[in-house]
């Protein structure tokens, strides 16, 4: 095939077809398995079209489904890092930014300097969209973790210190996800899910 | 939890959390295991979003997109069907039909609504957002037969007429990918990939 912009394109759509293969910590519901990071961002994407109207601010829709389809593609390279684990922030970042730079590098360069730009944003969770698609991608292993009687929280003895630390920034992109976040989690301490 | 908006949303976020266990035909291109319907959905939306600019004609991108998310969702209880199997159609629409009832209707009514409406307007392709979804829906498993050395089409004696038959709305929503399809097609015949 030669090198033209539709060519680069479709090259860039196989590779991704490896983000299939990447396991998350957290399980299916059902309990079947462990999710990948394909069928997760799949699941927020359509969460947060669902649930825009309770962000905090007036949100740009497409940007923020764009985010979210793209926010694990280094995980291709890099992995995917448990947010409970104790990884080195600074590895973890170098080994992401290579990865950035091979994967979004397929594409035509516009649209390669557009993902990286989209990847980056939800990363500094800074604009509205990002806090907005970080307060989804923070709440889906949640909702997860509650429905399987504490999932990765039992499994790893996580402490409610440190999902209190990881939810924290879900009101920043919506109140109303927020207050939800904190009624879970009461509940997940009272029936036993979660430990002080 | 009580049944207002925000619980009756959530309630359906989990619900399709099933469609990750709903497996295509299609493998992955690592041919490690078989494609579910929640990880392709992913797959095509992205795929949406990069080849948009090859539409026929001017299109919201955020409808295109939307409808992708959801328009394997029905299969949760109806199942997938293998483009190439000989199902009866009034049978499959029929209980496609009761399980949009049931699903979307987990939704508040405007989003159950809105969602059922997308899904039969991917279903009629006749709008142009309709015509260019159908159309990466129907490309991707090409590419994935194609990197397959053949794929479902080789496992299951699928004849170039069929795939012809298959493939023909591409060029109605993206003549460009309706071209790469033929282009696809032709050396997957001379590589013997499909048989005539």
């Amino acid at each position: 095939m030669s090198t033209n912009r539709l060519d680069q394109q479709i090259q860039f759509i196989l590779e991704i077809d490896k983000l299939k293969s990447i396991l998350r910590r957290t399980s299916l519901i059902n309990e079947a398995r462990r999710e990948n990071s394909a069928e997760h961002s799949w699941h927020i994407a359509l969460m947060a079209v669902l649930l825009v109207e309770h962000a905090n601010e007036t949100l740009n829709l497409t940007h923020v489904v764009k985010m979210l389809l793209i926010h694990d593609i280094v995980e291709i390279d890099a992995g995917d890092t448990f947010a409970y684990a104790g990884v080195n922030k600074a590895d973890q970042q170098a080994k992401e930014t290579i990865a950035a730079e091979r994967i979004f590098g397929l594409l035509p360069s516009d649209q390669a300097v557009e993902l990286r730009a989209l990847w980056e944003e939800f990363d500094a969770m800074s604009t509205p969209e990002a806090k907005f698609a970080n307060a989804v991608d923070r709440l889906m292993p949640i909702l997860h973790n509650y429905q399987n009687q504490g999932g990765t929280w039992r499994e790893h003895g996580v402490t409610l210190a440190k999902v209190e630390q990881r939810v924290s920034p879900i009101g920043d992109g919506s109140a109303e996800l927020g207050q939800l976040t904190q009624a879970i989690l009461a509940d997940a301490i009272a029936q036993g899910f979660i430990h002080r």
